[in-house]
């Protein structure tokens, strides 16, 4: 089954478009793993208790969410050790039925998109399969041909790939929003034009497309620029935007969107009394109520 | 010493900008290193092999060159054994007083953007210090606060960045050359204002761009631009530039340029008498003297 379709059911499945960000920022994990934030403790030792705290975060959210989205940044930041707990919590995700969005941001020319694609996507022979993400983020500055290794890697595997075109952070403005066309506009009409042979049954392509919540105008626009591109919309929650400001995201029933939620999800804001558990499980099911109330599936 | 500094003096050191790009394709690597190709071994044998492959190339080539770009996706092809070799790999290039660019090209936002540039230049509490890079490849396409962690970086462990201009593969024109300015224009006027608070002695800053030779009148027009800006040419030999057009990107007296080949020179062609070391050795030989020809220092 495509990704694309793989996605949509998962969506209906657990009601609700609201993607977890794994953002493992180390000073900000509970103090349950304390060996993430203890500066005695190796560099192997802060891996597995953030590895842990990842862990215990699916755990907590798969009967509410699609997927999550772990961010590279933060494994790559411990090394060898950081990146074999990506493997691990993976996998992880995985053993819970959840699909995996690996935020890895990769963008090379051909024959290194290539080794990007089976690193993420199809896997060299040796790999466990089970640690390969189901989608990718990908950077399009390079073009075309460093596109095409992760469309062969989708075709490959039902694997999918989420293109920046417009990115929710302040910086995004300095190029993205330049030209006649804009920088963005033209991405989207390639990302368009790279899905159509990647259609699965759901009417939505396997190659989808961020475009940052915090753009509320933009993103109604981009959407009718890209009516059958899965969208993932990030800068919902700690970064400004809200369930209105996603909204003009969504295809007809609500359906097309993952909303992304990283740090307002894994770092909620609590008193000494409340349990990370019950602080992350109550800043989920806000997030579903809210994405709900504004017409999400 | 700032980067741009040590990089200039290594350069003229070394009587040459040649620069190598670490780019271990599996299935090019000599068959003296028989576990990267063996379908049998383990990750980690293969992982091993390559590292052994880069190491002894290093120990080759240490005399010639001022620097070595390791290519992160040959290295995460392997998962955490992969990167334990990036690690190795950089650390033998320290100890071999090579400069090391890590070629990630990585971008996201800000809070992600510093977590990158710990993870590649200032590193974590724990980590090696031999294990970090002295500059890494930047994609821009997220802006200025995707810069800013690589900038303060920059001035907290003298390290630099390598900006992505203009790429030197053939989807390099679907966006970076659209627009008045084009793209490649405005992400070059960015470097310069990045790169004004990171001067060094030598006159050069230690925000460089990468610019592919593939393209003289552009590299031309764009080193007009970036008048103190160092930069690093990639295509070079099997991306199919020479020397004569990589010459538009010298400064007065051949300076201001690194000038990459990385399957020229670790995959030469050879017949089955010649060993690979000698092969990798002429390959670099004749490049050195070609750029010196060109009018490189």
């Amino acid at each position: 089954m495509t990704f694309a379709d793989r996605l949509d059911n998962a969506i209906t499945l657990k009601g609700s478009p609201a993607l977890v960000g794994l953002d493992p920022f180390l000073e900000r994990i509970p103090p349950e793993f304390p060996a993430a934030r203890d500066p005695n403790a190796s560099r192997s030792e802060q891996a597995a208790a953030m590895g842990d705290f990842l862990c215990a975060v699916i755990d907590l959210i798969a009967d509410r969410v699609a997927a999550v989205k772990p961010q590279a940044a933060f494994f790559e930041i411990l090394g060898a050790e950081g990146v074999a707990q990506w493997e691990r919590v993976i996998a992880h995700a995985h053993d819970a039925d959840l699909l995996v969005i690996g935020d890895v941001k990769r963008g090379d020319i051909g024959s290194t998109a290539g080794a990007y694609a089976t690193a993420y996507l199809t896997g060299s022979a040796q790999c466990d399969r089970r640690t390969l993400c189901d989608a990718v983020t990908v950077n399009p500055l390079l073009g075309h041909d460093s596109i095409t290794p992760f469309l062969e890697a989708c075709r490959e595997a039902d694997a999918g790939i989420y293109i920046l075109v417009r990115t929710s952070n302040p910086g995004g403005d300095q190029f993205q929003t330049k030209g006649d066309p804009t920088l963005s506009e033209r991405i989207a009409d390639a990302v368009v034009a790279w899905g159509e042979e990647l259609m699965g049954d759901c009417g939505l392509s396997s190659v989808g497309a961020v475009v940052g919540a915090t753009h509320p105008a933009e993103l109604k626009s981009l959407r009718k620029r890209m009516p059958h591109t899965p969208l993932l919309l990030p800068g919902y929650g700690a970064q400004g935007a809200g369930a209105e400001d996603v909204a003009p995201g969504f295809l007809p029933g609500g359906r097309g969107v993952l909303v992304n939620s990283s740090r307002g999800i894994l770092y909620p804001q609590r008193d000494d009394q409340t349990p990370w558990r019950d602080a992350t499980s109550k800043a989920l099911d806000q997030m579903r109520a809210a994405l709900a109330a504004a017409g999400a599936t």
